[in-house]
């Protein structure tokens, strides 16, 4: 039986909460507009955002002409109050990025991937990353909030499954949030990178006021994620929005998913890789599995590159694939109706000027409910670091926003545990 | 800004919705159980449902061996403590289905569609006939809580532009809910009708335990809803999981809703019917356009009752058709991850049967997240009356338990205006 979670929690945290990300989705907001769009009494919002300016997460900053009254003093949040670190866990790589609490990237660095290393190995190694990163960004670590991890795939009781080579049997069943959390000495939160990187589009503002948000993440493969009244979408076990692996072709080829004619395997960047080499764009390239899947968004950027610098040969290619890609857009705004697509991650950081007017084109024109209204749809400011920044705003919003999310797992789900962070 | 509604509302409130909806959930259960699922204190539960079954919704209905403790007394609602209404406004009919709170069908009549008359002229009519089926019920107008209206395609603003002809100017901007409210005298819910049938599976218990549930819905087209943690999935704007207006086919025909390669304009009712026409499986029919309409999901119907009688050109074509509807199924499930997808719907009401193991083996072995949970697939119990029961359902959860959806429209939003009915 489901278990709603209506009535946990005093009034005080929720009033605090609701309060904060008001703030942080205005940008600036005076406290009139406070009263009005929460629906609180003024008294509460007083109150409140007395106690947030005390906190240091909010101040003031100077003051609007209002129609008539007097000025109104308008408020944000202090970026500086707190920091997350956000990792992209990722098969080739590892990202690490501390952001403010508004998103933005203070520090960043990128790292050789896990290779074949165990997971001890591997808590170990990131623990020392983690402790250098936030270093480099010149914190105070007081104010770090937790560690954020994005990984591939389904996260599934907090372990690293998906990521680890199959070979490994180390990894099946080892408690790595729980490990590094204990290693790092930080609440640990992991989740699949694409919702992750909805998120961070969220919490960075990326597109204020909208209300239904997906993200389609290209990076090695093709993802995404939904973030719906600022919460992300997580359907009944946390593998929601794999648009890479919905079928546009009932006869197209068999995709490594199972599935047949994915957009993935039609348009995805290693398909496009491959087409690439074959059509000699790019050189053959090393025969190793393992290389092979390192380098594909490296190789996928090669061509982007060639592409923008006028390969028609190249281009085609890409064209090709956003034909496909929009269709993908498509089909999640179709099903999820939301009012704007970010593209993001690396691939689309590389190649979105490619894709961006394909994926605008069949909004406009095919959208379903296009009569009732507009699917926006923009690059992301931060694709590069899309999934590392989503991670650390799952930080944020856990420690400082907490929600229901939009399914409320039964306590008992074996299915997925996303080992929430202990309230700081 | 989007306005979260955390905070409003009483703990009592909250506490008594939370009860209330884990006793129909659960079927019967005791309030020990009702403790350890709701996480409520022993005290709370005690002392709702105390007043629950005064109120006369909750019943006891003897008791329960436990292990080793003293027998349990059993709490289920009284399926006769409430009634609702509820009406599916389609293009070539009107049914109208009165539903005990269990959502169960106590009374039933279909009348012909609205054909060109204008709302004046229809909220009258339809007032009638609302009163005659609620006297064919037998039941206590004081417990009728008040009047669902499902219809095809977005609500917008409590009117009912997407049933009327397209030539009646007269229907643009006209309130109907409001004015089927004042007219009836019982509080008055519209939403589109897909979304309603998900939400009357979940009610009626047609998965119990089912976390994200899809229902496909296939009467003259094909739309679909989600039910996710109980509550409709509502998206930007309520059009939501219009799930026969994906693509399938990049390089198939444009359909009329501005897309190309459709699973509704490759395999939908409409189109079964032609090609039974185009094969001589059905005679040619009346070329009237508005006949045509009213008579897709009876010929349909048709064709799907010589499919089972044997004809194998018929079954071809329906198993064609299934191939298309088992893929647009595995795109919902794909998106929206949801654990179970029930096929509902006059045109699965008759021809389910063949539909249903095709779309089971599609999932089974198709489907990206199969590693981490199956997706079932069932029949709805209560097909042909999904629309209506679902509306009916839709006031059952809105007096009953009232709750967040899934997504907080802005309050100025002039998108959508599902007029909520005043509590009672």
């Amino acid at each position: 039986m489901s278990t709603p979670t209506a009535g946990s929690g005093s009034t005080h945290t929720n009033s605090r909460s609701v309060i904060l990300d008001a703030v942080r989705a205005a940008g600036t907001i005076s406290r009139v507009e406070l009263v009005r769009g929460t629906g609180l009494t003024g008294a509460t919002v007083s109150t409140v955002v007395r106690r947030l300016i005390d906190d240091g997460l909010v101040t003031e900053i100077g003051t609007a002409e209002s129609t008539g009254g007097k000025p109104r003093t308008m408020l944000r949040l202090d970026p500086a109050a707190r920091y997350a670190v956000g990792v992209h866990l990722d098969h080739g790589f590892v990202t690490y990025v501390v952001t403010d609490l508004g998103g933005d990237i203070v520090a960043r660095t990128r790292r050789a991937g896990i290779g074949t290393a165990g997971p001890v190995e591997v808590v170990a190694r990131m623990t020392g990353e983690i402790g250098a990163v936030v270093s480099a960004a010149g914190v105070d670590r007081d104010r770090v909030l937790g560690v954020g991890v994005g990984m591939p795939g389904p996260v599934f009781q907090g372990t690293a499954d998906a990521i680890a080579p199959p070979a490994l049997a180390a990894w099946s069943d080892f408690p790595f949030a729980q490990a590094l959390e204990r290693s790092v000495g930080l609440p640990t939160l992991m989740d699949n990178d694409a919702t992750a990187g909805a998120l961070g589009e969220h919490w960075a503002r990326a597109v204020p006021g909208s209300v239904c948000l997906a993200a389609v993440y290209m990076g090695t493969g093709i993802g995404g994620g939904v973030v719906v009244g600022g919460t992300p979408y997580r359907g009944a076990s946390g593998n929601t929005v794999e648009v890479g692996h919905i079928c546009v072709d009932l006869d197209g080829p068999e995709c490594w998913c199972g599935n047949r004619g994915c957009v993935e395997i039609l348009a995805g960047p290693a398909t496009v890789v491959a087409r690439a080499r074959e059509r000699g764009i790019l050189e053959p390239g090393d025969a190793s599995t393992v290389a092979a899947t390192a380098s594909v968004s490296g190789e996928f950027a090669a061509v982007a590159r060639l592409a923008l610098q006028g390969d028609d040969g190249a281009l085609e290619l890409l064209e090709d694939s956003a034909r496909y890609v929009a269709v993908a857009a498509h089909t999640v705004a179709t099903i999820m109706d939301t009012d704007h697509v970010v593209l993001t991650g690396p691939s689309f950081g590389v190649a979105g000027s490619v894709y961006l007017p394909v994926v605008r084109t069949e909004l406009e024109t095919r959208y379903f409910a296009r009569g009732n209204h507009t699917v926006g749809v923009t690059i992301s400011p931060h694709a590069y670091e899309a999934a590392a920044v989503g991670a650390a705003a799952m930080v944020l919003q856990s420690e400082l926003v907490p929600r229901q999310t939009s399914v409320v797992l039964p306590a008992s789900s074996p299915e997925l545990t996303v080992r929430t962070a202990s309230r700081r």
